[in-house]
């Protein structure tokens, strides 16, 4: 399930614009906080009152970026890296108390590749909400207990993906949820390089009115901890940036509706427009790097520091 | 989720070991029809009376045993054939009003290539619900309302895999479930070439007291057809059945506990008894020609036959 | 190893170039013919003379195209169809005697999904070279000797592939070689939809002058037939489409060379210009039919037809 | 390409065996030397003589073996100890100057999981021969000339897999080969468990007289280090050892050609017998650590250590 980032999908993004445009200095009711451990830089904004949450037209809530750096020459020492990193701003962002079981949720296709990332974190996730039922006695010290699902998307269950999330949670109470997922994103340069936390969940569409379908505290009734990665940018959109540059750069006047859409359709066949993507050649080694580190990052975080010595 | 078949887990030799044993050529209660077509032979075991349950080990239901020919020169062609069977058998042993969803459940552990066959179904299976619900009216005539769940196994999500089934038929309410696992088989001569149908659902375990973990109509409330396909032999048993051919040919008198674990223990190493599988090495081939096999033959058994025309 | 189509790539589309610009009728040189078979549409192009050659661009040779229809509706159908097409084409273009055996050339990387169809082609050819020399009584009549080779990417092995190829066909002596690849295309349209065939070889790169690295006639010394399906775009390709098509549109006096290196550089990611591609979402079964017609193709082709009654 | 071993496969083994039979403390013309590192243990042997070879049955050479530990807690970890014992004892086994590439054989059939390992290993060899060739300049000091082959095997190619690698070590004539192949273990504890190294090559079947088909020094030219990793049992040595066992507890006086043929094809399915192996479960998991481990033993071991800081 790819969720379509809109420009202002990425709150440091939406904050940077704000500013820019305002020309002002500061940005009310959101506070940004920027960081960097080594090669990886994190951007945290707070968005504290209503005010600031029109501003920059993201919800009340914590958005954490951790951008990796595409480079890194030593890739273990890189997915280490990351996952601590994770672990560290997924205990910052979690709710304080956490008695009941983590419940992991990896959305998306595991049949598609760049749209594999949430299944594949869960087939890493050290699963143990069983082996408090099955065996109290003998789970080690500092585990926490953590379940998890994968619940495929609409065109292979033909079941909104929230309404399954939803049965299960009910049947489970756990105290969190943790949903990962692909993301389409705006720009190329952002591809597998920025992994998105946010305790707002994760609204498909554009996030206006109430939302069925979506993956959050408000469906759910529990607090939703979302964490998504770019992996595709839609063929639609790389296109149209392109037309948007031009017409810019020339100052054309374009009726951006039809004359744009002339030039899509000519370059996209019609009959697959939407449904192609853009993605780099590895993307098979890019989901493993990042499956694993997201993974990491989970078990780090939940489990307690001792478990992993 | 290897269910593990006990020897007297296929219907169809549990009446013949009756009547071996009992030395009638009737078994109260069981009415039994072999069939063949073509190169397929059907088995079709009806468990009609207690007495009959008894009898031959089964609860009272439908029992359908589908033989492939493991030979067939024509790969596309068997496995059209053997899809229209499955049509024809799965037809038979439906309830007869079908007005709500139909449910496919994929049991098994998509990581896992000789477990990964109900997964498999679930991909290939026309799922239709979401449509009837996002554009009813665009919907062909013919089709029916299918939705599908891959709820995942125990290992990767910690919640009994009955549990997540359960949740979601609450919520979505289908009319019967058909649920396909691969099985663990007692003889490799089974291993992908025998296609199990029953109306009495699966019964991890002995099938002895209440089983909370079942798949059943009465975990789930609502009819349940199970499709089993043998897919491994696990290696202990098979070196049981070494052992015990030997413990017969040369009647020899062993503590059957004791002595036979003693050898076991010697050939399998210990750390890894019960995780190891005997299993053709082309299981890959041997999953995908299974997984078309069975989803053409849900998909032919609940649209209607003008669909595919 | 995506070997990028220019323009020109496809004779047909050459063809009908020359036509439109020369506003004669014929081509000096090439014939032309068009044809279709149900919902399959081919067009055979041959150059006789040198003149025709330079018409169009393309060495003096044999260029079929099929097209096939991307909508089909019975998938199965669909395989059996094309690969009976290329059947026929693949034997109108073969040389006329084949006594030595026929070797099958898997080209491109077989981790790389929109990659690997040549390399899962090779899988499932019916290889039988071994079977002559290991039990040459037993191989039933009509069979021919096929053998195959998947010589992996430069990336992979550090040895060119023409290097590879060349060096087993020194070894095996084949009377024809037969090498798939992918091809990334000009056209959104064309992937996936089209397989061409040529008996000139396979040029990686501009195809002018001496190329030590082509897998053609020249370099391994034995008839070569290339078989081609474009199953990706170049982003930049797609992303320069664009920009020439609002060009021309808005007859803009762009410098060709640096004001599009800036758009292209904007959009595409410098660091991972050149490794990003275009592809449809559901490239894993794109490529598996695909994979599925060219391997039965050249099963009916070069066994004789009672193989397979 | 399961290559078979024999009891006496293994060097040390065949050590113990000659040690415990001659009740001798040495064996003359062979020295063995066993140590440890952490979890790893290491066995050396050097069969020095004729008469060495003959007591043990093994050629005159280098063998090691490096015993994991399947239970290590980090795997990560795990991977990097192995990968670091692999490069000591990788150089300790070298011919002593390599001017020339170095080239590695990734043997077996990439589709068969079990038997992936040496394709998988060539996917993760740091191959640069290529950048020698292309940008000679640019390679980073302490790199050496790698390439690589992946020949495929018999079924696939219908070529022997001796001629595909002779051919190209004519063409690109290497220093010396690295082959790397999954081998079918007599014991189920060796599985995975267990990685071989030896300046002999690779001779499948019984290694008695001349082998065409050999992967070593004498049919190609130049040294070959292979390297071997147990990855399955075969079904029928599984169960030959069971009743090889209660044959030996029991005192019984067998023929052992028909009597155990009775039993093993009573229990193996006659269609299947010699196609059916034994595997653990997770043998995904299990290739993907074993092909990491190897891949980075052989780019530590070749490049210079300063390529790694």
């Amino acid at each position: 399930m790819y969720q379509f980032l809109c420009r202002t999908d990425l709150a440091d993004e939406s904050h940077e614009s704000f500013i820019k445009n305002s020309q002002s200095k500061e940005c009310d009711g959101v506070n940004i906080e920027k960081t960097s451990n080594g090669d990886i830089n994190i951007s945290r904004v707070e968005v504290t009152t209503e005010q600031g949450a029109q501003n920059i037209g993201k919800p009340i809530g914590k958005y954490i970026t951790i951008d990796i750096n595409p480079n890194a020459s030593d890739r273990s020492q890189n997915i280490e890296a990351v996952a601590q990193q994770l672990k560290t701003e997924l205990r910052n962002i979690l709710p304080n108390s956490l008695n009941a079981p983590i419940m992991v949720v990896g959305l998306g296709n595991w049949n598609i590749t760049p749209d594999s990332l949430g299944p594949k974190v869960v087939d890493q996730v050290y699963v143990t909400r069983h082996l408090f039922k099955l065996m109290p006695n003998d789970v080690p010290d500092g585990v926490k207990s953590i379940c998890a699902l994968t619940p495929g998307v609409l065109g292979i269950t033909g079941i909104e993906t929230a309404e399954i999330v939803k049965s299960v949670v009910q049947e489970v109470k756990p105290a969190v949820v943790v949903a990962i997922d692909s993301l389409a994103s705006r720009k190329l340069q952002r591809v597998s390089t920025t992994i998105q936390l946010s305790n707002t969940g994760i609204n498909p569409g554009s996030g206006i009115g109430n939302n069925r379908n979506a993956v959050s505290a408000e469906t759910l009734g529990v607090p939703v901890i979302a964490i998504g990665v770019p992996t595709v940018v839609d063929a639609a959109t790389l296109a149209g940036d392109c037309i948007d540059m031009i017409i810019e750069k020339e100052k054309l006047e374009w009726n951006l509706d039809d004359d744009k859409r002339d030039i899509l359709e000519q370059v996209l066949a019609p009959t697959v427009l939407g449904n192609v993507v853009v993605t780099p050649k590895e993307v098979d080694t890019m989901i493993e790097d990042l499956s694993e580190m997201i993974a990491n990052g989970i078990n780090y975080a939940f489990h307690e520091d001792k478990v992993f010595e």
